[in-house]
């Protein structure tokens, strides 16, 4: 099995209402069902998710937070506000975002966006974003390709970041191995493989950070087009999640 | 940026004793700094890391553990011996495994070994099982090449499993942004990329599972060389492990 991955360069600075998927379109020969991996700090600019601090109201539960995290009020305010479940309020805050993911900081970024009181939000329908993508591709090139919208994520238990995806379109969010026999014909042990994280991640180090990063990138040669698909598929339901329930119980 | 990937075909099932880093170099035209992803199921198998559970002596704690799992007794005991710490005991043993890493069952496989009472342990020096194929690259072709061995995963609030580092040579795990502007000047809110766990979940797409399964990645025209290194910079110091603070404390 062979894979090439590629970025796409001279992609200009994102404002609101840039359509990526012609951006896509102009700068790369695409072919059926090949793989775009595409930073959500750029998806987020094109769908203008700029937030002024200085608009954010604070209320007391936020200010005891920043207090107790040495954080700015407006901008935990801002991460309450983006976020249906609170998972640690302190040392830091990790919440599980309204469209489901669980990150730090409901995955806002204080970096990559001009004016110094403004941060970015990620995008409020992730695989409605991907999936507008993908159409404009389809649109302009005939080409069916998958996309996979992407934030980089700490972990529990091992130490610094990953990408991670947050919405997809025309893709399958896991590889199901249930039933496949391993070599001595016994049924595996690995169950469900999310292959949209692997990709994310791997995409991550391509695109590298900061003034000298890519945001997209192109996975060509690996096929895993499915229609139709959600993001939803891998957010753990939360009476299963052992980790989350440790959590919760121990804040109360 | 590009970067090319491929599997090593043809790899026969492996025995104790049998030398990885020749197999690789007998098959493949390596590259200087190419990077070697290898499923830790061939490298425990090269190492003798089978046990047969009929030999395991089984404690109380381990019977009341399978108990409550509805697992066979001896499996847990054999994870218990693996292990320097428990972090969930029920449904599932979450454990810390001697070389460091966090992972269900201590990674022991009942899948992929030959015998119906036999299960596979992870290497136990995981660092040096990747030095050694590194090392024997070198003596056969003079290239300087990365390591990874993988395992795969599950994770705290998403569903599926990925691919995870669990031992390196010739690589830099994770890749420091600390410092860096980003696209307006500021300094990155992204710290530290786990590169090593971005690689590893990628091959493991690549490598697929069960007895069509392709147990080696080559990653080219990525060059994150680095001497000396080590695996267990990814793994969170105790005490700044909120999750596993949180575990434990509900467990005790």
């Amino acid at each position: 099995m062979k894979a090439t991955t590629f970025t796409i360069e001279d992609i200009p600075l994102i404002k609101p209402g840039d359509d990526i998927g012609r951006m896509i379109v102009e700068r790369a020969e695409l072919e059926e069902h090949d793989i775009i991996v595409i930073s959500s700090t750029i998806v987020s600019k094109s769908e203008d998710r700029i937030l002024s601090l200085d608009k954010v109201k604070v209320s007391r539960r936020a200010e005891a937070i920043a207090k107790s995290n040495d954080n700015d009020p407006r901008f935990v305010q801002s991460v309450l506000d983006q976020s249906s479940e609170v998972l640690i309020e302190s040392p830091f805050l990790l919440v599980r975002i309204k469209s489901g993911s669980i990150c730090v900081n409901a995955g806002i970024d204080r970096s990559n966006v001009s004016g110094s009181r403004n941060v970015l939000l990620l995008p409020e329908f992730p695989d409605e974003s991907a999936k507008r993508v993908k159409d404009t591709v389809f649109k302009l090139t005939g080409k069916k390709v998958s996309v996979i919208i992407t934030d980089t994520n700490g972990r529990a238990f091992r130490m610094g970041q990953t990408g991670a995806a947050i919405g997809i379109a025309g893709i399958m969010p896991t590889r199901d191995w249930r039933g496949t026999k391993d070599l001595f014909g016994r049924v595996l042990e690995v169950k469900n493989e999310a292959i949209i994280d692997e990709f994310a991640g791997f995409a991550n180090i391509l695109m590298g950070e900061g003034n000298g990063g890519t945001p997209i990138v192109i996975i060509r040669g690996l096929d895993f087009y499915q229609e139709p698909c959600s993001i939803k598929e891998l957010y753990r339901p939360e009476e299963e999640d052992m980790v989350r329930r440790a959590l919760i119980s121990r804040s109360v």
